[in-house]
């Protein structure tokens, strides 16, 4: 086994304290990754809040440098500049793994933290850590005109937004809706902007939707304003709902154009909406989470050529525990990256 | 004012009886209508058992012949054959109405029966009855190869049916379910299976499940065979579920492919689906309603080329409450229409 230091946290109500850990050997095709900066996800903040599996290392939208590789890696040599998201492996043989979305795979994908691997049976460990150990098949390699740290974030929030943009053809011509400016929202702002679309940001206050226009946003709208979301009725195409918190989907279904989609990514059991609003104008409420190889590699491509990282906030891993403090709060804008080297 | 005569429920708690009502003199662009046979929807029955509005004059899908018309009418002629469903105006203004979704006009659509007429402020009173008088824009040219009575469901039950199938781009090389072997349902099969897709029938037994291949069925799935749905989970395109009791979606959203849609034609708000059933394989939840005037003439001509009726059982219009006592305990085959003529 190899060793290496992470933030773990290691029973309830305690704080995440650094750990020795240990990491698999190298398989033949497994990476050894010396971790740069990681990402803070709001599923991060979940799990070390309502989980219950212990040792857990959070962590799963990094970069870093190939420090080691198998005998059978092929893409990937020592120095590499890589990223890696929230899926490690997938079964590769089912429906949903051949068209290369192993977010969805039927037998479930291998999750980069709080998931058990699919060869040796251990659970997951995850990458606020100095070292992770990952399949090539899952690892990609670093847009080189991009900055790493503002890399991290589009491995799992980017990709989640990546995918249904595209899923929903987003592009010149089309009016897209984007509910939330978060970690995920300011980064559907920017890919639906520089997809061609225009975007109309839904905002819970005015102060949130400040600086949303150099992200991309054409017009802002602020939610709890009634009389603004009655304006907007049968104006938007499609429509990408970003935000977490329990709500009412109505206005947002009412929003949409005549065939147009609304597509939640937070957690639809907590949703409601009135189903005539769904009926009349023959409208789609739809989820999705995550991304696939394909999509992933096709975002990164994205990125690159039209120069697009996320907007972080860097801190050192010692701070880890700061960072989710804030995190709990939203006091953020719009992401935290842990700089991994600063323990 | 013109008189006819009409069965009416006048009052709670009381049987459809024949009762002389009024219409309206004709305006410039109307049409008077000789009833010959309108079909027994079930929203009928739903809103002579659940309604509270008197008199109430139910039937919204009829055929009949041109009697008289007014001095601007230019499609129609007295002696035409002609059919009619549950729309008989709308704003014709609103972005709706400009694309032919008259079904979805913001400002409501004028129902046949249950509604208000826009010009005068009447309520409308609907076709179990030997007259009808109606706007010359929402009538329709029988197709002269197909049969009366078994056109008078395509115009509500038919159309309501095919404009989802068209908006989900049924046809060849696609897998399609339909839940429910009903009014809806049969003609849901039979324009799936001429639309050239591969067509799966979801009955809650087998025996009513009877008959479907003739229709155009490909597989019949019992739907509480939790094996058996379980077996097509991830095959279909898309699903047309037109039944209208209360049921769990699960099964349905688990049974699509990746990208694929639940189009619900019952009460959504009596419906229940798991929220992760949506996500995974990134699914779509939609609804629908009726149909515009461009997709009935569109359904009316593919039926006529393809000669494509509903399945009928004629009774004599004097039976009426029989009809919808036997309706309530769902002792139908497919569809009941009355034959005005006989009173």
């Amino acid at each position: 086994m190899r060793t290496t230091y992470a933030y773990t946290k290691a029973a309830p109500d305690t704080d995440l304290t650094l750990t020795q850990i240990s990491r698999r050997d190298l398989r033949p095709d497994d990476v050894a990754i010396d971790v740069t900066y990681c990402g803070v996800c709001h599923s991060d903040l979940h799990e070390i809040d309502q989980g219950n599996t212990y040792p857990l290392v959070p962590g799963h939208e990094f970069t870093g440098v190939v420090t080691a590789v198998g005998s059978s890696v092929s893409r990937f040599r020592v120095g590499d500049a890589v990223a890696v998201g929230n899926i490690v492996d997938s079964c590769g043989t089912c429906p949903m793994c051949e068209v290369g979305q192993e977010n969805y795979c039927t037998s479930f994908p291998t999750l980069t933290y709080g998931g058990t691997d699919r060869h040796d049976g251990r659970p997951t460990l995850g990458a606020y850590a100095n070292e992770y150990v990952a399949t090539e098949g899952f690892v990609y390699h670093l847009p080189g005109n991009l900055e790493a740290p503002a890399v991290a974030p589009l491995m799992c929030a980017g990709v989640t937004v990546w995918e249904p943009l595209k899923r929903w053809e987003v592009g010149p011509g089309k009016k897209v809706g984007v509910v939330g400016l978060g970690g995920l929202g300011h980064l559907a702002v920017k890919f639906a902007h520089a997809l061609g679309a225009h975007v109309v940001l839904f905002t819970t206050s005015a102060a949130k939707g400040e600086g949303a226009k150099e992200l991309g946003v054409d017009e802002v709208v602020v939610s709890r304003d009634a009389a603004a979301m009655e304006a907007r009725s049968g104006q938007l195409d499609f429509i990408l709902d970003t935000a977490s918190a329990a709500h009412d989907l109505t206005p947002y279904l009412r929003a949409l154009k005549l065939d147009g989609t609304l597509c939640s990514l937070g957690a639809l059991g907590s949703m409601s909406f009135d189903p005539l609003a769904l009926l009349v104008g023959r409208k789609s409420l739809a989820s999705a989470g995550s991304g696939g190889r394909r999509g992933t590699q096709q975002m990164l491509d994205f990125c690159a050529e039209h120069h697009i990282t996320a907007e972080v906030e860097v801190m050192p891993a010692r701070q880890v525990n700061e960072a989710l403090a804030r995190l709990r709060r939203n006091d953020v804008r719009y992401r935290f990256v842990l700089d991994m080297h600063q323990n």
